[in-house]
């Protein structure tokens, strides 16, 4: 086990893997080989791909992977979505195009349900993260699906984050509304083969234009049909378009910081509720607690404020 | 202010929503207040919808609403949900309804987002649910969309869940299989007069029966066209039939007990992150461990140990 991170560090695939096993075990190994990685990391250009179900994000991710492999890079996979072909919601001709991408020794793929008691991302995310980076790999792509909170805490991990809608599904404009306006850095029109493009197209034109009238910047929207890879190289080119305006004006910094703040208060959160939920001595205290609230001759706010007492100094 | 819970407790819309407000905005007062609320609450009778977008839930959920008044009960709505028309995203016609309901005193709608750093279902939503329960509304309504964190959780608040699928929607029949076959007390197949409902129910009632193959409860399916009110009583009837079960089976009380420990962690888990996060003086220390982190001089475990070792016991 000693030599874990030094395997990472080397880009052993079983040992990343190993790696990401631990995280999300909460075990106590994790710490510390977590911090030995850290001080490798900061090299991966972090992509988040985000957007409504059907909208064929699996498809797109593995054909931007593929062309980042044919530019020579290597790439981290990771699929944050109980619905990913990833995770098994795959049709089967889905299926087959990613076991083509994941027998490629340069390519890791890894898929997280949404974890943790009031979850959103979950916290291991971070920690996939900060393991491919490590172990080398250039590009890391998250993938997550609909319209929550982990699409909107996606921006605090990923240095661009593309939002992916589809022709003809009235709920992509919806949503777009609805807050992924704020959070795209790129527009992805996928199944650009599909009736009703020309519409969806104008239509995100005119949200676009509407905010660029409100002096925010102009995101742009590019055409994709990822099954037929058309416009993934022009995707790839954007996205490092994207990325070299992070570099050059310093927001790749801000960036940072900003998931390492999100990574901190993660750790923290967690390592909280582990204490006082989990641990044998408290839980009892916590069953006490709710029966009373259950009788009435306690709230809900009186109770966790005698947890509060007992732990905090 | 003082008498704020009391007229809650009598029903006063306004201070229905004033309340609310104050657990939203974490307001000193809210906790005492609730405390006296909580007193009075355990008589609301709760129940999740949950389902992809576009299913029309809204309007689903509109008719329901008047259709426990048509039966002489009062009914609070609040709806977690970014594209909810209860909270703007509705389409003009929807809109006309929800004002038909929203005039009347005995309807109580609230919307909200999804707050909270790692997010999922917002923490105030339990808060509302017992504002609800405390002011006598017999029945709650909670509204969430996707496939995520927060639809899971509902069944921690809800006594009785409901998963409304579309037809032809292939989504809907992947996110049951993803996960939302689980937490379904009920399906119900709205927009009954689309084409595909036919083909939707043949699939959902083969996973139903392998589920029960499997020695789990048969789940109930009901088409509903909500727009022309169809299914509406049917789908009442069956709401009434799974709480008596709960009623009759002892198992209301666990689903309580649940609802009460989700919400007791929530409270505790907001509490400390406030303390630790928002509060100035730990603030500064976050933002050099921050520092830390980006300059490699720290992994982010070592920087969350260094805030634990100095706010805990």
């Amino acid at each position: 086990m000693t030599d874990l991170a030094e395997r990472v560090l080397e880009g052993d695939p079983r040992a990343i893997a190993r790696m990401i096993t631990l995280v999300e075990n909460n075990s106590d190994e994790a710490p510390e080989l977590m911090s030995r990685l850290h001080k490798k990391t900061g090299r991966a250009q972090v992509i988040g791909v985000t957007g409504v179900m059907g909208a064929g994000k699996s498809t797109l991710i593995t054909e931007l992977a593929l062309e980042y492999r044919r530019a020579g890079k290597t790439v981290g996979i990771v699929a944050i979505d109980p619905t990913s072909p990833f995770s098994g919601g795959a049709l089967l001709g889905d299926r087959i195009r990613m076991m083509e991408v994941s027998t490629d020794p340069g390519i890791f793929i890894r898929s997280m349900g949404t974890r943790g008691m009031l979850g959103g991302l979950s916290g291991a995310v971070f920690d996939v993260v900060e393991i491919f980076d490590a172990a080398g790999k250039e590009i890391v792509i998250i993938e997550t699906v609909g319209v929550g909170q982990a699409e909107v805490d996606i921006i605090k991990i990923a240095d661009t984050t593309m939002v992916v809608l589809v022709p003809g599904l009235g709920d992509s404009i919806q949503a777009i509304k609805a807050g992924l306006m704020e959070i795209a850095d790129i527009f992805v029109i996928n199944k650009s083969d599909r009736p009703g493009f020309d519409l969806t197209m104008a239509e995100l034109e005119s949200l676009v234009e509407l905010n660029v009238q409100a002096g925010r910047k102009r995101t742009p929207i590019l055409g994709t049909n990822a099954k037929e890879r058309g416009g993934i190289k022009e995707l790839v080119e954007e996205i490092k378009k994207h990325y070299n305006e992070l570099v050059s004006s310093g927001k790749l910094d801000d960036h940072r910081r900003m998931r390492y703040e999100t990574e901190l208060v993660e750790i923290v959160r967690k390592r909280l509720m582990n204490l006082i939920f989990d641990e044998a001595v408290f839980k009892d205290k916590v069953d006490s607690l709710v029966n009373k609230i259950e009788k009435k001759e306690m709230g809900p706010y009186a109770a966790a404020q005698e947890i509060l007492s007992r732990v905090l100094k």
